[in-house]
């Protein structure tokens, strides 16, 4: 057992690979581009970053980012490394580990391309976050499931809706059996549908729902803001009988979702809108398995991945692979095991292709058109999400489950 | 005055730039995919995101970022467009600026580029941060220093010195003359260099020498980290009689950053590590000018730039807008002013360019080699950034100055 941290690489160079993983190397522990009296060799033991494995792939002809320095006459070459620092440099500490593993490098010279693939942190690093507290299971047993995944959906407009209006439509949703309600992540706390009338609001639609039925819907009520304001938000929520929060993780940072995870005491929904903005180019920032391990860490319970045919530019490849890093243990003794969001263009048409290449029910199916623009309405939509997903885990294709189920009948005929 | 929040994107799209432009309004404001019941007139009229203004450009035959809808035989159309929001959406909240600007857009099909290039606040967004407290005329008060910029440097080796070795290179430079000293960002509060155990040794060292000398050298503390422990480690270099804090900002992020900054009594530091990621690809996150705003309002009184000829990839051109903007007034009423911080690869070369194209000495200056690695040490390392910054203040070309100042000569000789 190392007790080193680890970080794997993909990166794109005019130079040697060997001597471009040495540079980076450098700059992100005890290196100095001019040598100083300081950097002795006992201080390299202790402190600088080490070169674990460099494997050199094909060359690119032409540089992926824009790159001061040319190439030698063999292309940008592209390989895959992983670098590793002693624990002592910075301790269990997320904010940090996201400065040495993800820091000055970006910018450097020697590089027309580099990216985080993934992060292995050794067990003394557990201690950096709590960790979700609900996951999958814990939001599944709040919301009252047993097998199968969680249906949910997203308040539509995403903003504009007055606090009333919201829970009118909160109301209509949980009547057509939804599990799961989020606000917008467009909707926190406007002056036009302020966070505590909102909530106030959408909480007593859903309990006077779930004193009628025995179902209690959960509601993710996005508090994104300052951190005050997000723990006074949160125990509102709790007071009035919520079950669920949600925030924008890259507006928050990490020092400021770790000041809402240590202090929540409900499952935290994690909205990653911005992740565009790292991830789109495909040598630069960090690829979703291991950015999404800093905020599992840090307490998110549930995690966006996209979904399946989506209205963005992701392929159904990565959001696959994003959901199912999110079951992959951290550590041996706290996996910190996210629950994945499928969300953007749903429709009962993907549960089947969801539930096997996630080889699991334990997530959570967001639609929006595809409940609300059912034919026959939400409650048909809910039910026929509901419906593909049992023919999903009872391995009966959606077309013969369809024969005697209509939602799911007219879902396919609508939505496919 | 409008009451309107304006935002300037570059985009690069296959369809036409109108229909994108529809597209992104929608997507960030009341817009959905399927048409809703609830997207009434009224409502678009009140929450929905307008195209203000849209100006065509070349466009590129290839799509700058991957892109899953073809072109339709006019290659990547290129603009430039303003999308604004009512301020009813959000209020004055950081936060959810972010997620409203910048958030889902990045991830959208319909295109091959998308950049945040710039940001325009309604006077009622003032009230959303406190403002740097102290900017370039607070600190340099602070610093005892009139004309000229403040000259600073990094504690080097970045990481794997430990507290008294810290005090004692600071010791040392304070000694040669310096009025600033930085914490590497990779330094925080690490096993082996504790936060406060460096600051006490550190803060001892430069109140023996203010007390000697009289000049009280600026010391930014790296208390990036969790919330209470930033609040705590500020306490803590404010009661010890220490003049600056610095945090890594995307690290903290905004919720986290502005805890501290509102809490704060000291100027600020901000370092923009992790920087890269979000900005070396041409057509994909943000421009400088326009994420920087953000860390204004917020409360950032020293921000990185870079440096001209750096080490990193930055050209020079693109640090001196990054400067300059940080001096353009965010609200009439509420400039927010930021103190742009020169570093990487500096020496006393670089004086007379970076006051010229700046246009002002009202900045931070910070050399590691460019001191350390002087010919007649560091002393005359210190000496030979003031002798260059005099001569170009005074209009006077440093090799004119460098004949009766031996150690700017010296400089020249050993770094031009």
């Amino acid at each position: 057992m190392t007790d080193r941290i680890e970080c794997d690489y993909l990166i794109e160079t005019p130079i040697d690979p060997a001597r471009a993983a040495e540079v980076m190397a450098g700059e992100q522990s005890s290196g100095t581009f001019v040598a100083l009296p300081g950097e002795t060799a006992a201080l390299r033991d202790r402190a600088a970053a080490r070169v674990e494995r460099l494997e050199e792939e094909a060359p690119a002809r032409q540089p992926s980012l824009p790159c001061v320095m040319a190439d030698r006459g063999q292309g940008y070459r592209r390989a895959r490394l992983t670098l590793s620092w002693p624990l002592e440099n910075i301790g269990p500490d997320l904010p940090n580990l996201m400065v040495t593993l993800a820091g000055n490098l970006f910018e450097l010279r020697e590089f027309s391309g580099l990216r985080v693939e993934d992060i292995r942190l050794p067990p003394g690093f557990a201690a950096a976050g709590p960790g979700p507290r609900f996951g999958a299971d814990g939001t599944k047993r709040l919301c009252g499931i047993g097998a199968g995944p969680v249906i949910g959906t997203i308040v539509k407009p995403s903003v504009g809706l007055s606090p009333d209006e919201t829970a009118a439509l909160a109301g209509d949703l949980a009547a057509a059996g939804i599990d799961f309600i989020k606000d917008d992540e467009l909707q926190a706390n406007g002056p036009a549908c302020p966070f505590g009338d909102r909530v106030r609001a959408v909480l007593s639609v859903l309990d006077a729902h779930a004193h009628r039925t025995g179902k209690r819907v959960m509601y993710a009520a996005n508090l994104t803001g300052e951190i005050d304001d997000m723990r006074r938000r949160h125990d509102m929520v709790r007071d009035l009988g919520g079950t669920c929060v949600m925030v924008s993780l890259n507006s928050v940072g990490l020092s400021g979702f770790l000041a809402l995870a240590r202090h929540s005491e409900l499952p935290i929904h994690a909205h990653r809108n911005g992740w565009g903005a790292l991830s789109r180019a495909p040598l630069l920032g960090w690829s979703y398995p291991a950015w999404s391990k800093l905020w599992r860490l840090a307490g998110a319970d549930h995690m966006h991945v996209n979904g399946l045919s989506n209205k963005f530019s992701e392929s159904d490849e990565s959001v696959i692979a994003s959901a199912r890093s999110l079951g992959e243990p951290l550590f041996a003794e706290k996996p910190c095991r996210a629950m994945p969001v499928f969300s953007s263009g749903q429709t009962a048409v993907q549960a089947a292709d969801t539930y096997r290449k996630l080889g699991s029910a334990d997530c959570l199916h967001a639609a929006g058109g595809g409940i609300m623009g059912h034919p026959d309405g939400p409650a048909a939509g809910v039910r026929s999400l509901r419906e593909a997903w049992e023919a999903a885990m009872a391995g009966v294709p959606a077309e013969d489950y369809a024969r005697d189920h209509p939602a799911l009948a007219a879902a396919l005929r609508r939505f496919r």
